[in-house]
């Protein structure tokens, strides 16, 4: 069998445990990893794999994971996709989503390959379960509740805020999709834990949520890279009311990233040139393995 | 808009749910319905359709659902297909799945039509998320749990028992896969229950269950089409183990099923001539609306 060559691009958290995904797969083979610092202080994990600082000097790529921070995975995608390489991502913007994949749609077609977008939990594997519910209960409402689990946009939003020395924002579930921040704070030198609390409370990304701000004396104490879904519809199938669903999940963020982005890369190779978002792609595409045996034990 | 005509085959529990299903969808149009006694004793819901007893007495149909009998499915699908009408069904013989997919899929290509199979929800949206969830932690157990609900093969088993007047058998979750089945009846004039619950029990249906047989008054009293399900998958992605999912459903069984069937008809004018599951199907097919739109908002 010939294996499906894949490049990490980006090595932060998502990139690690992508290449732990890569390793378990019986169908890809690692072709190397891309990040801004090349090969210089290469971690143990990468002793045998080729690292660079562009895709280019890797030889024969067929699908590129981008593993970088959301707000560069359009440069890197457009570029990437030029050179005739299939890309995946997790891009996590839920309101630029349709831009990003019409952008990259035409990248896609002009250079011949796939791109598959936001290809991570949510966006992603939950947008599958989203879309199916919707389909069979059409009439209703769908609440996601997210936690309890670090929120990575809020944490960053507070470490910017005068004041903060370390931080950690956690997401809390309150239901109907309604959510808590407990906002977990070290106060630096010379400021007090009042005033940095207000401005907490105050900035856009808190000041519609209930926020508590919590001062500890250990931020790194409290990290767990743990979250969960809850994920309720109830609705109506034709005149049917009080049809009822509910999706939970509890798992480690950036391993279920990495797994679900290695997954995508998979199905990358079963497209036709052009840009999808997993609900536009059967999901028998994710798996490795013979499609007669798949249904025969999944159907 | 041009509606999709549906032309509902069989006419039972599942093809008056499918009815209310397509009745409540804005993009279909019921064509007519098909059942062997044709026009005679016309219930009152199809007063404004035309009622046959061969689709060709139907004008311009795209797609048939068809809500026979599971053994018939085969027979209908592949005299409809060769008319070059598509067709959507609910078998739900689990081993003969891939089979029935090989036989359609020769018929549908030859007739230029789709076939979509076991589209109801086991088979059917269970195996979306059965599929999902394998794909997003590779390695793990999958467990699918039915009920509290009323299985249809089972109550059918009990009935053809000698002495049974009449009877229910419910499917009790018990976890891990594992049923107990509770079964209800009323014993015919002339037995006695010590009698007729052996024989139950010794039945291949309940062999090798924990099977409690109850004699009521009155089984009808009883019936109810709710039914549940909650699937569990306890599973490793990349290295990670210990990553938990869970899908619950309370739901009504045939309003489910009919409601799938016309997710599966829409999703069938979508598709390249051939026989599916729906686990090959992308599910932004099974709903009605413009793409960009249905993105925005489920991604």
């Amino acid at each position: 069998m010939k294996k499906i060559r894949a490049a990490i691009v980006g090595y932060g958290n998502i990139g690690r445990y992508a290449l732990q995904a890569l390793e378990a797969a019986p169908d890809f083979e690692v072709a190397g990893v891309v990040r801004r610092s090349g090969a210089d202080n290469k971690p143990a994990e990468l002793a045998n794999y080729p690292v660079v600082s562009d895709i280019r000097q890797l030889e024969v790529v067929d699908v590129a994971i981008l593993s970088t921070p959301t707000r560069s995975v359009e440069a890197y995608a457009k570029d990437i996709l030029s050179l005739g390489i299939c890309t995946v991502d997790s891009f996590d913007i839920h309101s630029q989503i349709t831009a990003l994949r019409s952008s990259l749609d035409a990248a896609a077609k002009a250079g011949n390959a796939v791109s598959i977008i936001s290809a991570g939990w949510d966006p992603g594997s939950d947008s599958v379960v989203r879309t199916l519910l919707q389909a069979i209960a059409p009439k209703g409402i769908t609440y996601t509740n997210f936690g309890p689990g670090m929120s990575m946009g809020h944490t960053v939003a507070v470490k910017a805020i005068e004041g903060v020395k370390a931080a950690l924002s956690m997401t809390i579930p309150t239901g109907t999709g309604i959510h808590r921040r407990m906002v977990y704070i070290e106060v630096a030198e010379g400021y007090d834990y009042a005033t940095v609390a207000a401005a907490i409370k105050a900035d856009p990304y808190f000041v519609n949520d209930e926020t508590h701000v919590v001062e500890v004396p250990c931020v790194d104490e409290l990290l767990d890279m743990g979250h969960g879904v809850n994920l309720t519809r109830k609705g109506v199938s034709g005149e049917t009311q009080n049809q009822l669903f509910e999706f939970n999940m509890r798992i480690n963020n950036p391993a279920l990233t990495g797994q679900v982005l290695v997954c995508a890369a998979r199905a990358a190779m079963k497209q036709q040139p052009g840009c999808y978002t997993m609900i536009e792609i059967p999901v028998i595409d994710l798996l490795h393995g013979d499609r007669e045996e798949l249904i025969a034990h999944l159907v």
